[in-house]
């Protein structure tokens, strides 16, 4: 007969779920125990099937993902890294769009909830107090990615958005340019927008620029909005030398309003991005940028919902991971 | 008390069963019949509760989507329609991403599965006999998109791919070009691969320009294989004066490659890609290429997957929709 949790408990000598803890969780238990533990599952061959393993702990072995908008670039690196630790934890991922729309998002959590899966993640939107009662009442678990609250003790995975706006800037400042704009996220309903914003003034201000914290546009997510933002920007202020851009799609958009105008980039106007998508390094000119790491706060924020799911709760309320400034092609010195 | 469906049978003198039909596949329903049931929806006012519905045919009003690769913006389109026709027909959608590896695949049937998901749509892969018997096993309706089977009877989605190709080959050699290369996918494991490959030389041969029939290399799926292979197409041939190329990314592969070299495209040589894909909007210079009905395939995927769980078949098995030739910035006449 195939040997059970119950078997391993015993031979261990310890509880069922002291077990369970050492196949889900085994840093959450003791040396000693979680060595007798594995030393009875070898010894018995346990293999414990995921029906059984699920009745403990987990319900279905399914994580969700909600994102705002499946054609956005941004969102394939951080699938891609919740994915490989949803593999690695013994998770199916399921995503779901909400194309920005609250209701359907409200309806999507409901489908969630439904199909029991055994936590969600929450990816770039600001939690609204009607999302939040929803996640609460459906006794989901739930992580942000890209986002954070501060009203919420909601565990979330992001970079510190302020500090990677102010290092693009820095490096234009350093550059030599001094007559600098900024393409930004509408405010509204935007968690990463005034933290950036805040970055560029930071910057500005330490060089004694301060003349240019009025010289943003803003655009709504996609190349389109950025490239007539950029026909704004530059009808007000021609006299710009460089321009940060808040997400890689826009840096694209300004780029091809630059070259429609017969402006050269990097030659007459340097361009910085954020994200550092795939796109960035295909482009022509391939983007300076701020890279995001997209692939470990995917990874990341799945095996903090494991965390949360097997433990009920996180060590690290709030992680912040790491950007870096990656130097290519679309900028140069002033 | 709120009225049944029960009371809309009784009051139209129809089964259950035909006002069920009236609600969710009223076209298979007599015209007289049909209108008995609408005028007595309307008079009690009746409003059918989901779960109800899903009692009679649905079982949890959830579609799945298998998508090969989440990096590849090809699937953003597909998402889109397959999404905006799954909220008219009162679906919710999951997608899961397999990363083409077979195991995980087969585990996101048997996910979808114990999630009791009403019919999933599967994505450009090739149907494996251990694909279909595994979906056969579950009784999961299934429909394929950019994908078909010879083999098994599977509803399918898809848009010609050999008169594709031969648009886009045709074209060029209608600008004057007699020097024409490819940039195509492997043809192990590849749906798309051989018949584009078989247009490509159909009007070649049509041209009388069958010395070209050689001048192809193979990338898998990736920009950065589209520029290591146009590095062996143009050593191997520098004559070539254009290069047919069957995806979007390879084409802005090409177009780097060529770069690099400083060979001008569209001056020098002429690119066309294939997809449609946003980015072919964005790239510099944009993409010429063959549109394909992303959306409109994702949406009549999700239609003819929700004929086949409501009614147990499907009108047309195998449909072919249009694909169009976009011309941009990336031809130019020889």
């Amino acid at each position: 007969m195939k040997p059970t949790i119950r078997d391993v408990a015993k031979m261990a000598g310890v509880s069922i779920s002291t077990v369970s803890r050492v196949m889900n969780t085994p840093e959450s238990v003791i040396e000693s125990k979680r060595v007798r533990v594995q030393q009875a599952i070898e010894q018995l061959q346990y293999q414990p099937n995921s029906f059984a393993r699920g009745l403990i702990y987990r319900k279905s072995f399914t994580l969700g993902l909600l994102i705002p908008d499946i054609e956005n670039m941004y969102y394939a690196g951080i699938i891609r890294g919740m994915q490989d630790a949803c593999i690695k934890l013994g998770y199916s991922l399921m995503i779901c769009n909400t194309d920005r729309d609250k209701n359907r998002l409200l309806a999507y959590i409901d489908a969630f909830h439904e199909k029991q899966v055994d936590g969600i993640v929450f990816a770039s939107d600001v939690i609204f107090p009607e999302y939040y009662e929803k996640l609460m009442s459906c006794k989901i678990p739930f992580v942000l990615i890209s986002s954070h609250s501060d009203e919420y003790e909601v565990p979330s995975v992001e970079i510190d958005d302020e500090k990677a706006a102010y290092d693009a800037v820095k490096f234009l400042i350093e550059l030599g340019h001094r007559d600098i704009g900024m393409i930004g996220f509408n405010h509204e309903n935007s968690i990463s927008g005034p933290p950036r914003y805040q970055g560029f003034l930071r910057a500005l201000h330490e060089a004694g620029l301060d003349h240019n914290a009025e010289k943003i546009r803003c655009a709504a997510h996609r190349f389109e909005h950025a490239y007539d933002a950029a026909h704004e920007l530059f009808t007000d202020y021609p006299e710009l030398t460089a321009v940060f851009c808040v997400a890689d799609e826009f840096a694209m958009g300004v780029i091809s309003y630059l070259k429609d105008r017969n402006i050269l980039v990097p030659g007459q106007v340097s361009v910085v991005g954020f994200d550092n998508l795939r796109m960035a390094n295909m482009f022509i000119p391939k983007l300076t940028t701020i890279s995001q790491p997209m692939y470990e706060m995917g990874y990341r924020a799945a095996e903090k919902l494991h965390e949360l799911v097997t433990t009920g709760s996180t060590q690290v309320l709030r992680e912040k991971l790491e950007h870096k400034l990656i130097v290519r092609e679309s900028s140069r010195q002033r």
